[in-house]
């Protein structure tokens, strides 16, 4: 075990620290970007863009840190906050809609769910929680900005209906976590679960599950 | 008073943390049922009846410990995870729904209402809130999880509507423990909140208030 | 500078948190008398003006304090329960409709929206936050409250449409007291805040922007 996870001993605290907000920052420019891009769909002006943008950027790690009783990391950390702001000017300058950009955001989409059931799951055991409970909130963290999003523009939440796949790749990938050694969590653990979740995700969209 | 209360004395710390813990599971099992159930009414697939189940049954408590600025008890105490998976099993398995089951939800929702109504303003009184906000804690709890889920289902939450009674017995069960004296109202208290929310609830249904 | 702001050295601490406290329960009767006139417009009972008064009236400022880990006001003093009730029963008294309450509704509106902006920033700056994270929860305080009440309404918030602006002004109240120097926000740029944020929105109403 030492040889498979070794990768780890030679980082250090701080290394991983960031590689944690490297790829909670990815999911936020992600869904960003996807939560504006519905404002472009709906003819909404630039303030759709932004409130869209941030929140489906933000909600889900908000919903993460409110129940751990932390401040969220989207206003302790101005990136969060700049980063969601990104995803929205990305999806205002660049018409992000049509055929052509059907399969982009797709893994986009998938790739920010597999990032956040990852963040989520390994904030939840940092701060102690359950095995159980850590997978709770790797999903809410995953799901919870869709939500809110779809909350916002009147949509019964897509989590709940039919045929795409959202919490079953977010838990499928918190449970590839929280399989993974607890000293490699924040490594190997991450690693896997985006692959985990993100291939799930993508899998059911090209085989129609 | 002694007399009336004495039953109070002769219970330990540590059943009355454990009696005000069966309360508030007993509520998160039945709304875990009747979110559950509303999946199968919509079709939903089983990640349907997992989200409405989880949502009913826990965003209630989880809404009440965020305002007490505590970590939810719904992720530090697996029970309540593990409580509102299997209501949703249950409502899963069972066909609950059709005319003979439609006495029997409405008993579970009051009971739950009751039970919430009394385990939210007992919490709040003793997290050292005011009488009011007591009140108030105490049917956030009662009628949360299920405004929650009327959300999701892109609903007006039906606290907000029209003939069924939902704030008004959560309030009288809360005033109930309110005017229980401050030593028996884990107990007393309780037991009478229970009765009048249920009650209120149950006789505004059967006498079509 | 001294000069300009020399009012602050004359006010004593007491003041300060006593003056932000009334603009900040301004805010919430201004809100909560809105909200439960919407319940008259949908002929909701008097739970429903109780329930959109209170929605309306206090979600803001809940979902400002949540995010700034403390425990919401709206439950620690009493005031905020009882001024928000009022709103609802102003409400219910008289009827609050029609042309001849177009304009007094969108001025206690657009005064409500300048209040929040400029409690919420100064909180925010209180506790510490970054320029980016104050404005931000500036907007939410003051837009939160009104997007809560558009969900429960079943309608998209209004903070996401057309023609109405309400994030913009807010976020401009906000500004203006960030711009403000710090020992004079509470004071002038409070005044400032709310100027310029109800300032805009009005115009904006009666140019039609």
């Amino acid at each position: 075990m030492a040889d498979t996870f070794g990768v780890h001993s030679a980082l250090t605290e701080l290394d991983v620290t960031e590689a944690f907000r490297v790829v909670d920052l990815a999911g936020v420019l992600c869904n960003g970007i996807l939560g504006a891009s519905i404002a472009r769909q709906r003819r909404f002006d630039i303030v759709g863009f932004v409130v869209l943008g941030v929140a489906s950027g933000l909600a889900g790690g908000v919903l993460r840190d409110v129940m751990l009783n932390t401040r969220p990391v989207a206003i302790t950390d101005p990136a969060y906050l700049f980063t969601a702001l990104a995803g929205a000017l990305v999806a205002l300058i660049f018409a992000i809609d049509g055929r052509r950009w059907r399969w982009p955001l797709l893994v986009i989409d998938a790739l920010a769910l597999g990032c956040w059931a990852a963040t989520g799951t390994i904030k939840a055991q940092l701060a102690g929680l359950g095995l159980l409970s850590s997978l709770f909130l790797g999903v809410i963290t995953a799901v919870g900005g869709g939500m809110v999003r779809d909350l916002c523009l009147g949509q019964v939440p897509a989590v709940l209906g039919g045929s795409t796949l959202l919490a079953t790749p977010a838990a499928a990938a918190s449970l590839a976590v929280l399989l993974t050694p607890a000293p490699a969590r924040p490594t190997w653990g991450m690693a896997i679960g985006i692959v985990v979740g993100s291939g799930i995700s993508l899998s059911s969209r090209r085989l129609g599950w």
